[in-house]
């Protein structure tokens, strides 16, 4: 008998075998089903690696009508920046190409309340790793506002009204409420999600973007926030709220197969990785769907769909569909074999990241910055 | 046998009778013995209804060298402007007088989540109940901050350094502490709380003062918050907060005797009573020390110390102690009836009143808020 392990999430751990189907229908997510061409050209949206929404129509309708909208990020500052962090860049820069106007919370009083990260650690660090990343990966300063927590606006009429919006909200949830999100809480973990709540929904408040529908895409890990923040906005009397809207996309696996972490230098690709260190990664533990031995691989086939090289190829380094599809079909037929498929990612990933630090090298970071 | 009640505190009651003396050893407080001759010019120093203290000497020794201090203390928006709340009041002219830089909360953040008071409401509450008597009964607008919790400044850098430290402090105290403050909290008041601390604290941030030692003048129901906030303020390795000091004065008791209620307007009298309303509430309500009859109280003689009366002309309305002590003698003496004594107060509070008055309609508030 197989002891089944029950899911576990807050936003800090990812334990345990995620139902994604169970998950939808639990949370009262939709499944994204028809979408307009322009998201079928972003292999994130036509390959259903973002398969799940709450009320993105709203979103769809201001695209169509060519009103306002945002759409609402944040980033934790720890440690490297990774193929998995590349996700929600991705959608940041797409959403950005459809007319968004983008807005990047740097969680640094979340990293100062739970994680004891200085101020100061969490600032360099969302430079160095983060916000210059996501600009070689192609996001614009044109209509982006990346802010820390700590220090919201060089405007002191956005500056009190982010943090007036923080404070009120407090009156709208309970205690139960945050320990149902969090698992267990502290003062500090519930004050960060108070001001997480205050970024997800300040983008509407007049003295920003005014009323527009904002679109928040996380892993479905983080909707428990999502729903607090919804939740709380409907309480509020004080404040007429949209409906946030949200995306869930899945998460990268490690390259081991489990999670993803930024404590595990051999669980990630880094983006500031040499194509050599990648290369040695990959080929060292990236985690195989090949048989035991070669008669046996060209015999019975390898299973692409856990094999982690084929995973990633299909999450974002192989855009071209076709090719996607032959290189599935060939290492299912068992003529591909492991070795030449983690090449194939390998020879990928050195193209990319090449022209991507040469990117980065040239970010000036000062343009990104709301304060 | 009686019952012996015990004394409960939290910041929206105070049950049971105080022995104050149980409570400055309980509370490590010290009382308040040798000051400086300009301190015993005011009534509230001279007759010990300020009889308590925590690190008082820091400021003392700050107006010695001339330098900087600051005194910072709040209002909670609530009901009638009333003869309680004169204690505060008297003590923020007393230490601007004395050179120091006045800082005044209004904490609407507080009324909002622990009382669902709407911000508009604890606006307009705040200027024409509290400010506007302030400023006539002698606060002076230099040097004199007044603000709102929910829209802390003009000055962004300044907006953003209290809204910092409000949350970088909740790092530093876990529930167990908020709920030992409170009796019971909620997440409204546990931020209000925090927000309380940084009222408190953040005259000493860089953006404000810069590290001026602070005096907060309290009832002593209010100390729970005081020790938090010193607390807080010490295990928070990001500032260099010089620890706060405090004074301690007794409540005004209420016209019945009981607490000075903004509730029940028969157990105070408000600013802008009239005098006759004032005298009307005296005849009624105002507790007597006195015997039951014209003829034993001749014989004799009268309670000063439990005469509401008598105690509101010692608290404030007799400044000259010569004439206390005759009221004191002749009442305890027979000599001078209760009818007697409220008409002393009855005059006193008239003349009082009708100056006041007079002042309060030519306020400008405008020239006290921050914000």
């Amino acid at each position: 008998m197989v002891e089944k392990k029950e899911a576990v999430f807050n936003p800090w751990e990812v334990k345990g075998n995620i139902n994604f189907d169970k998950l939808v229908k639990q949370f009262g997510l939709k499944k994204i089903e028809k979408l307009p061409d322009e998201f079928n050209e972003n292999v994130l949206f036509r390959r259903k690696t973002i398969y799940a929404h709450r009320d993105l129509p709203r979103v769809l309708t201001a695209i169509k009508e060519k009103k306002n909208f945002a759409m609402m990020t944040g980033l934790m500052p720890s440690g490297k920046f990774h193929i998995g962090h590349m996700m929600v860049a991705q959608q940041m820069i797409f959403w950005q190409n459809l007319g968004a106007k983008i807005y990047i919370a740097v969680a640094d009083v979340e990293s100062y309340n739970a994680r004891n990260m200085s101020l100061k650690e969490a600032r360099e660090t969302a430079i160095e790793e983060y916000i210059k990343n996501y600009a070689a990966l192609g996001l614009k300063p044109k209509n982006c506002h990346i802010y820390f927590q700590s220090n919201r606006s060089k405007n002191v009429e956005q500056a009190n009204a982010y943090y007036r919006l923080q404070n009120l909200l407090a009156r709208h949830a309970t205690f139960n409420e945050f320990k149902a999100v969090y698992g267990s809480i502290s003062p500090g973990k519930m004050i960060a999600s108070l001001l997480q709540a205050a970024d997800m929904l300040h983008p509407q408040l007049p003295e920003f973007e005014d009323k527009c529908p904002v679109i928040v895409p996380v892993g479905i890990d983080q909707d428990p926030h999502l729903r607090l923040a919804r939740d709380m906005s409907k309480r509020i009397k004080e404040y007429k709220f949209d409906t946030l809207a949200s995306t869930y996309h899945k998460l990268m696996p490690g390259l081991g197969g489990g999670k993803m972490s930024s404590s595990d230098s051999n669980s990630y690709i880094a983006l500031t990785d040499t194509p050599k260190e990648a290369a040695r990664k990959i080929s060292k533990y990236a985690f195989s769907g090949g048989k035991a031995t070669l008669e046996e691989h060209r015999k019975k086939g390898g299973n692409p769909d856990i094999d982690i090289s084929f995973q990633y190829l299909k999450y974002y380094f192989e855009q071209d569909d076709h090719e996607l599809q032959n290189i599935y079909d060939d290492y299912k037929s068992g003529k591909l074999l492991s070795g030449e498929l983690k090449k194939i990612l390998i020879d990928k990933l050195k193209v990319f990241l090449e022209k991507h630090q040469s990117k980065r090298d040239k970010v000036d970071v000062n343009k990104f910055i709301d304060n």
